[in-house]
C-alpha cells in the first residue's frame, strides 16, 4: 500500500557484467599515479573516522573553488552531481510544476522527477541530437520551472547550442547546465553566466569523469546568493571524511596529472573514432565527451557479441530515437585497440 | 522567486566552535586502533578511484547484514541514516499526507519534511520525555502515513515504550524506528518486527555513533520486499568507494574492537552521570544512549561558560520543553573528568 507507486518505478540501471575491457561508464580509464596514491594513504591514515567531517567543508570548498577559478561562496558540494540534481528538482519552484529536459539525455533528471512525483516535459532532440527552438517553445508552453541541459550531452556526446540554453533561461526557467563532460570539449562553459546573479543559470560539474568516480564529488557553481540558499538544503554531512581529504589532495597536488590524462583521453577519442569510421556498417556521431556514440546494424546483437569478446560498452538501443546505438567510453590505448578489433570482428560476423 | 521558500527554511545546525573537549555530536570518542588504521590504509591504497563503486554494494551489504544478524536482502544502505530518512519521507505514501513524530527529537525528520513541503504532525512527549497514548491518538487523527520514533531518543536519551510504537504501526502508519543509539541500551530492538512483512515497521541503524561518523554509513533493516522497493529509489552510487572498503574492514575485522568501545562508553556514561548528580542545581535525566541530558539553572549561560572552560556540549535550550537543557556526549575518561570539573566550577560561579 505505502509503496505501490514504487512498483512501476524505472530506476537507474547500470551494466555490471564483468568484462576484461570496461568501456561502459564514462570513467577516466587512467588510475591516479602512485605518488598521489601514497599521499592519499598517508592522509587517510590520519582521519579521525570516529568524528563527523566539517559540515561546512571549508577547506574542500576552497580547493574546489580554486580548481574551477571561482570563489568558495559560489560552490555547493554534492555526493556526486546526482545528489545536486535531486536537490534542485526538489527545491526549485513548486513540485507541481514540471521539469523540462531534452531526450535522450542523462537519465537522472527523469529518475529524480519520478521519485518526487514531479511532472516532466521531455522534448525531442533533432536527428543530429541538437536542440531545436520549436521543441523548446512547445516545452515552455507547459510552464516548467526548471530545465536541465547536459552539454556535452550524455549519451549522444555532442554539445548543445548555447544560444538556445540562454533562450530557455531568459524565458524565466531556472536553467541547470550539466557540464559533466566539458573537460573533454573545446566549447565555452557557462560558469561566467552561472556567477551572474541576473541570470537563471547554474552549472553542474563532477569529479567522476576526470578520475575520481569512486569518491563521489559533484559541484554546483552559482552566484553566491543562489549557492547559499541551496547549501541550506544540502544534507549536513553529505560528503564523507575520506572524500573530503582525497578530494583536496587530488584537486591541488594532482591538478597537472588530471589535465594530462584528460588530454590523452581527447587524443585517444580522436584516434578510435577515426578507426571506427573505417569499419563498414558503423555510423559514428561527433563527440565533445570522453565517450562517443555509434550506430550499428543490430545494436542488441553487437552489444552481446562484444561482451563475448570481453568488451563491455553501453547499449542504448532501448532508448527512444537511439535504435541500434551503442555508447563507447574512451579507454586506455590498449583497451581501445582491443575494442576496435572486436568491433571489426563482430561486424564481419553479422 | 524560485528560491523564496528557502529563505525561511530552518536548516540543520551543528555547533562547530573549536574546543579542547568536544562532547557535542554524540560521536564515539575512541579512535580506531592503529591495527585497523593500517588495514584501512592498505586497502584504500588499492582502490581504483577512477572507477565507480559496485552500485549493488554486494560485499558491503554482506558485511553489514552479518554485523546485524540479518540477510543482505533485508538491507538498504544510505549515505548516513540522514539519507534514508529523506528517502523514506519522500516515497512512503503521498507527499500531501503528514509525517508524525514526537518532539523534542532528532531534527532531520522536520528538516526533510520541510524540504519536501510535506505536512508534519509533531506531538509532545510528556514531562519525563515519554510517549503518551493520548498524544499519539491525537496525532493519528491527522491521518499521517509515516511515523518516526527515535528510540533511544535524541536529545532526551530515553527509550520509548515499545507497545506504543507497535500501536502506531498497527494503526496503519508506516513506522520507522530509528535505533541510532540502541547499541548503548539494554532494551530490545525492533529488528525482528522489521523483518516480518506483516508489520509496517522498519528499523534504521547507523555506524556514526559506534565509531565511523566520518564515513557516513546508515542502514535500513526491513523485510526483503520493502527493502527491495526502497533500494530502487536509492541513488545508484550513494556510498563512496572508500566508505565501501572501510566499512567492510571495520565491520568484519573490527567487530570486537567496536564492541569493547561501546562497553567502555556505557561504563563511562554511568560514571559521569553519577558524578554530575552530585553537583547542586543540576537535574540529570536517565539515558540509554552515548549521551545524556541535564537541566541547569541557566542553559545558555552555562553552555557559554563551559566553552570558556574548553568544553563544548550541545545547548538544547532553544527547543520546546527543553528550557535550560544541555546534551552531553560521553567522551574519553580524561575528557569526562575535565567536563565534570568545568561544570562544577561553572555552577559554583553562577
Amino acid at each position: 500500500m505505502f509503496l505501490d507507486k514504487l512498483k512501476n518505478f524505472k530506476s537507474y540501471k547500470t551494466e555490471t557484467t564483468p568484462c576484461r575491457v570496461k568501456l561502459s561508464s564514462n570513467e577516466n580509464p587512467f588510475e591516479l599515479s602512485d605518488r598521489l596514491k601514497e599521499r592519499i594513504k598517508e592522509e587517510v591514515g590520519k582521519i579521525p573516522f570516529n568524528r563527523y567531517p566539517d559540515p561546512t567543508y571549508r577547506q574542500l570548498k576552497e580547493s574546489v573553488a580554486e580548481f574551477y577559478g571561482v570563489q568558495p561562496e559560489n560552490i555547493v558540494l554534492g555526493n556526486g552531481s546526482d545528489e545536486l540534481i535531486h536537490i534542485l528538482i526538489t527545491v526549485i519552484g513548486d513540485l507541481s510544476r514540471p521539469v523540462m529536459y531534452p531526450v535522450p539525455t542523462f537519465p537522472m533528471y527523469q529518475v529524480s522527477a519520478d521519485i518526487l512525483g514531479r511532472p516532466k516535459v521531455e522534448f525531442p532532440l533533432d536527428e543530429d541530437f541538437q536542440l531545436r527552438k520549436e521543441s523548446i517553445d512547445s516545452a515552455l508552453e507547459k510552464k516548467p520551472q526548471i530545465a536541465f541541459f547536459a552539454s556535452p550531452n550524455n549519451p549522444t556526446g555532442n554539445s548543445f547550442d548555447s544560444e538556445l540554453i540562454r533562450y530557455t533561461a531568459d524565458s524565466g526557467v531556472f536553467t541547470v547546465v550539466d557540464e559533466a563532460y566539458i573537460d573533454f570539449s573545446d566549447k565555452k562553459d557557462f560558469v561566467e553566466e552561472a556567477l551572474d546573479s541576473r541570470t537563471n543559470i547554474v552549472v553542474l560539474r563532477t569529479m567522476s569523469k576526470i578520475g575520481l568516480a569512486g569518491i563521489r564529488l559533484g559541484v554546483m557553481i552559482a552566484d553566491s546568493k543562489t549557492a547559499s540558499l541551496i547549501d541550506r538544503v544540502r544534507p549536513p554531512f553529505n560528503i564523507t571524511y575520506p572524500t573530503d581529504v582525497i578530494g583536496r589532495i587530488v584537486l591541488t597536488e594532482g591538478k597537472e596529472e588530471i589535465k594530462q590524462q584528460v588530454e590523452k583521453i581527447i587524443l585517444e577519442r580522436k584516434r578510435i573514432m577515426n578507426a571506427v569510421r573505417q569499419i563498414k556498417g558503423v555510423k559514428v556521431y561527433p563527440s565533445d565527451a570522453n565517450f562517443f556514440l555509434i550506430k550499428v546494424p543490430d545494436g542488441n546483437k553487437v552489444h552481446r557479441m562484444l561482451i563475448e569478446e570481453g568488451v563491455l560498452v553501453r547499449n542504448m538501443s532501448h532508448l527512444p530515437n537511439m535504435e541500434n546505438c551503442l555508447r563507447i567510453s574512451v579507454g586506455k590505448p590498449e583497451e581501445n585497440d582491443i575494442f576496435i578489433k572486436a568491433l571489426e570482428k563482430v561486424l564481419n560476423a553479422l
